[in-house]
């Protein structure tokens, strides 16, 4: 089965990149398996188990060796495929290794296990499309520095802003979601293993060493004491994924809005056969963003059902802990699609920094009312407040609007404003480009926390 | 591919039943063919196109002839897998015919007209499995009508109910959900067909006529006008399946709850390899009833995300469309495996009598302390408030509790008690089974309530 | 307290509309009451309790007479408010007839009844704007028949629809959502009357007698057998509210979008200081319908939360009965306040046909190439097919947005297209108006149905 | 408004604790007004405006000035509740000084920077009861270091545990989200501030500094950019919440769970009038823990719909940032009342340890079957594999519970069983306090990570 991901309906459009061949049952079954043969070592390690029964377990921990579909049929007697596994397992070790296998572990302790090492390895190809995304939208952020387009608030035109700021904003939100993933890859996801009650009681007095040299064989974390039953991890997991969703979302529709025929500020240049439409050659589909933001629209769902099965009744839950597979597998998929789709859109972005130009300049000098106004509150010395200084900017406006005359000139003829500030000065205050404060530092400054996560090598995550 | 519903590790699990197969891929190509066969036929009704020409399309549209996981991939690029399914329908179709393929149509047309034939033929063997599931309750309601249980409020013990009265309040549930399911089949499954934005321009003036023989065809509803946009159909079954879930989890949740040790009411008899245990032989799991749990609890979710993708923009969405695939057939699936695994624990149920009441006998009379406090009320002729005469007896309750004695002879020589009623009538009002209330009139009624649908053919839904 | 909705920081903005004083406290209170009065009264009617002391109970069953602050206070003790409630009420009533308050209920029963009072009245309310919405929807469909603008798909500009069609549409969302409104109102909310497990026990032979006089006395449907483990009802409130809020946030995004500065084919026309903004006086800010959004964007999860409850255990729920009030009264509140935004966002909704023939006209004829594609495939008599004559179109719209000529003059140069179409022809086929199929009958057919509920009275749904 | 938290009908139960006071309106009213103050403080200190206009403006910044019923019903023309506030700010400030009212912020700022500093007391005051809680659980953890009983799986009794390690467990989720809260309560919660469009363009070069002072005055972090529209700082916060409410909702359930009837191995030792019936008033009912679930299962649907709301238009949102405002209130506040209403259950709960080993012994020695399989495993050096070993225990527990005589002599006469151990040593195998693995040393493990915790101060947060 050489890219399980790519097989279903619905998958070339909703799973895309690469976590979904990482969290697909293959994935899946090597896991479980990778859980026995590190149980195996660890027990050998402690010297509980003959090394050569480890050795023997381990051999045969490929996911290849077994039938899936069979395993997920017997799965329904005991209501988990652990259980199958482990007996399949058991047969093909065979001799008197196959007494050492799974060894005072239960079924939930190689489910959850393979859970994380699931998530672990999903997190690691995952990042590499967020590390992408992010030095594409930090390039986008240098590049467009001084690109000028309009604000827009409600949907509505309102004061200039660059496209490097928008970029640079879209990128604070990819490195937040991102550094919330790197520090529960690091510190949440560990090892499960507790036995039947989570007392590890059939290790006697060799659990916590057992345990702790799994985790360690695993590269996960230790934890202080088996979590079977406290499903924080879970949540913690749902959680930056979910948030990981929302930043994606949002950069998709900015993407796809302003994409917009009307707007045309940017558009997804992709290769012939996409963003096309068979009845309208003509369109210009934002395609990939439309796929980002599908995709990250079902994460807050699948979040919620994760959340509503916290309560895991005493020492195994009756049901919430089967409520949490699918939802989970699913978060990470839709996940990872989101953020793959975004990284195809921004590959395929094409910026139009001419039509931001002459898209602003529609509204006259409209939008920089409020840059005249504070202009009068500065220039008056606080004779004019700020209530009076705004509604005399805006009546001019609005006999712009009606048509009176030019902004410009209305401002320069009206009482308030034309006392304290000349024809030439509302010219500079009506030129977008003079009116856009902090943006190029904060531009600047966004890219330099871009650099130093670079420099820290932070960018490399290991799955 | 014999049972495609099988295939995954977590499928028998949590794809019970016969709806995974109705929602899974092949179903998805074959319902997206279908609307190609009716539409070509729809528009050779109408003198439109040549009947040869639907014919030779219909020759074409069985799913087995098509390579899924080829057109998921091909899907990437256009967005979605209508695009690829009718290329390649045409290539097949070829010579004249193939120029009347699809005609009119968008892709949209295609996906959603298919969720609607998909859920249609979906609910067709969840209803099955619905039918099973309440006649197995009316069974147990009618057999159990007089076996008396301890109720049980906030999980402590509460005056006594019947366990016909416990079947008969979960087959409400599933009735009432039964019949939501039923009425949004009948009524809300409509064809969608609207072309590129929902004008059917490219059918002149024989949009509408095509759009309802289309419907007919496809024994769906005929919309007044398509529904692209207008999601709220995607929002009624979406609803309708939720409830649905809730009513399976109410009921497995009790079923857990009675065949705890401690409990032991019921258990469930499975056969062997079921239920038990790999470290804990000896155990009673009831499986099934925690299947039909974790599969329940998955539903709110999907729900949340299918609502949440309402807002369609103008004509076609940018994203909440592609958001509603997985969350919709995950929606079906779960459902459809509640459903079948609370089929299979209510077939394996095992009910203990002697058990219930035993754990009743457990507080002695102090259920029926109700019963007393109501009696002294009428006995008194009004001279006793039903506050005092709680009161009163609330005392003698907790001097029982602390061991000053048997209830009846504490009630007897309390002085607000001891007035009105007889050591005998005591003796009488602390028999649980003299305190039922109306419940064998309320089973009697929901048994009428169900013989009434069986009788209408009520319980014949053609999917 | 005139007016309790409006007290709230964020109620004028997010509690809109007549249902928030339907669903605030007082409304509650008085619906535990008339719980309570209706009660007495049933009791009386049955001959279980004299009819003086139905007169005197009903006598204290006034809202205004209760401190909300105590009761709510004093229900901490005891997990919920009908117990301090009845309390009171009890010390109010005093004297012989006290001891006839509250005969054989238990606090489930006032909540849960008083949810489906204070529900069936928030209806009642919510339809007088729903209707109104509709009214005007009605009346945008029929005025802009004829109004031709671009339709748009993944906000690309798509072939022409009419103002008309949009507004059907919308209609259609509205009234489908009304449709489950109103049956729900009439089928779904009944009395919930059990006593403490549901078998009326301290009725002895007279609880389905009482219940049903109780029923009949509010005006709310007879269940076969109480409901209070039996969620049912509570989902499909709450499925019918989820749908609402998903056809206002269709309408709600659609007015954002044409709204916008680059689109402008719509603005809302407020009174004085609405939609303006502090800082950007010239905006046309569509702040009824951002409202509307906010209002719906909420019911999703509301929605989930109340289906994850729906396991309540045994005869009385540990937790998930308390975990659904305020959920309940959130998504009442919020689909009443986003219907109500809806509705003032429709009023001041100013409707600019010019603006959006201007805007179809940007793309000159390419949003018509679908138009002569099928044209050619028609006059080629099957020649040319489908996919070929799209090509063909699809080449020269490629040409035409490539500058190297007008669309008219380049497809009549086109080898496939100019054999069979003459150049006026194709300049027919390139006029909007001409390219519109079935729009027209579509919202001849929705107005129809509009009408149609109108005429049977169907508009008029008493709370 | 000495508390406003206590007003509702539904508070008492549903908003227990001091985060109802903390998120209710006076406390945002105060929160907006602390950013005004804090704005004219920074831009006095920048040299912007005068001091003695920062002071003038600090006046006037008390929550009790301002008529909140006023502010909420003029917050609809505008949108939201900001504008109404600066305007009767400024028109109270009055004189120079309102000129320098709101100098260069636009609403957002004032209401997102308001959410924070409300989020960060919340979370302050939140923080005491989640110490108290977890103190609670340690010494319980502690206190029941060795009280026996039995392990529960799927409701099944399994091997025996501890209840030290069952609190300690409980502690472990208690502790994992309080950490999140603290990491994001210290990293992730900043000043907003970006004027119209995130520019800060009204303050010139200045804007930094401005921003980063008032960050400083507020006790909030300094963002690198404005986040008006990067809303992963909510996402986080919501994640985190919903964490916490997870945590409670384990603990709570398990609480009910073991104080049901038939287990009652806790129960809530309340005050009079509380946990009682009014119609059975010999129940324990755990009230405390039934809302703590009831409050902690709202969290769920409100997390999903902020992480719904993540996708903000631009630079200000069409509906999702007014989406926010009540879900993330009622978060705050139903994660307040669940952890509280958990610190009242905590308190009350009186632990049993003879009822646990009573319920522990109903069942034989069966639960040990694991103990004595791995123990014939070990002692036939690899003769008799792990499944033969189970399969041989099995077999001997079946014939127990079908009354063939007591496990222990069944045991010993097994072939297989009887082969490799002693009568005596069965016995001791069959002894629950000599099957408790790790128990002890996990209970060790958590007790040091909370000293270590209390040790390192790190149980003081301040709000």
């Amino acid at each position: 089965m050489s890219d399980p991901a790519a097989r279903g309906l619905f998958d070339g459009v909703l799973a895309a990149g690469p976590v979904a061949a990482a969290v697909a049952d293959p994935a899946w079954v090597q896991a479980m398996l990778d859980f026995e043969s590190a149980l195996a070592w660890a027990q050998a390690a402690a010297g509980l188990i003959p090394a050569a029964a480890a050795a023997a377990i381990e051999k045969q921990c490929r996911a290849e060796l077994y039938d899936i579909g069979e395993l997920g049929a017997q799965a329904a007697g005991i209501g988990n495929p652990a259980g199958p596994l482990v007996r399949a397992l058991t047969d093909r070790v065979g001799g008197e290794a196959a007494g050492y296998v799974h060894l005072g572990a239960t079924s939930q302790d190689v489910v959850d296990t393979a859970a994380m090492l699931v998530t672990a390895r999903a997190l690691g190809v995952l990042d590499a499309d967020l590390r992408a995304v992010a030095a594409r939208l930090a390039d986008l952020a240098q590049t467009h520095t001084a690109t000028v387009l309009a604000g827009r608030s409600l949907l509505q035109q309102a004061p200039p802003i660059t496209f490097g700021l928008t970029a640079a904003g879209w990128l604070s939100g990819i490195l937040a979601a991102r550094q919330r993933l790197v520090t529960v890859r690091t510190d949440r996801l560990a090892v499960q293993f507790g036995g039947a009650v989570g007392t590890l009681a059939a290790l006697g007095d060799n659990g916590i060493e057992v345990s702790d040299r799994l985790a360690d064989r695993l590269g996960l974390a230790a934890p202080l004491l088996p979590w079977h039953t406290e499903r924080g991890r879970i949540a913690e997991v749902a959680g930056a994924l979910g948030q990981t969703c929302g930043a994606v979302a949002k950069i998709a529709r900015d993407i796809a809005l302003l994409a917009q025929t009307e707007v045309a500020e940017v558009s997804e240049e992709g290769p012939p056969g996409t963003g096309g439409s068979s009845t309208m050659p003509h369109k210009r589909n934002p395609v990939a963003a439309v796929l980002a933001a599908g995709a990250a629209g079902q994460a807050p769902g699948l979040v919620a059902d994760l959340l509503a099965a916290a309560a895991h009744e005493h020492q195994r839950a009756v049901g919430s802990w089967h409520a949490e597979w699918r939802p989970y597998r699913e978060l990470l998929r839709t996940t990872g699609s989101a953020v793959h789709s975004l990284r195809v859109s921004l590959d395929r972005l094409r910026v139009d920094p001419d039509r931001m130009r002459a898209n602003l300049d529609r509204t006259g000098g409209l939008l920089l009312a409020e840059n005249v106004a504070v202009e009068v509150l500065a220039a008056s010395d606080g004779a004019v407040g700020r209530q009076a200084a705004g509604d005399a900017v805006a009546a001019c406006c609005r006999a712009a609007l009606a048509g009176a005359g030019d902004l410009a000139g209305l401002l320069a003829a009206d009482d308030t404003v034309g006392r304290y500030l000349s024809r030439g000065r509302i010219g500079e205050l009506l030129d977008p480009a003079g009116y856009l404060g902090s943006a190029e530092a904060f531009v600047t400054r966004m890219l330099r926390h871009w650099n130093d996560i670079r420099a820290s090598g932070g960018e490399d995550v290991d799955g």
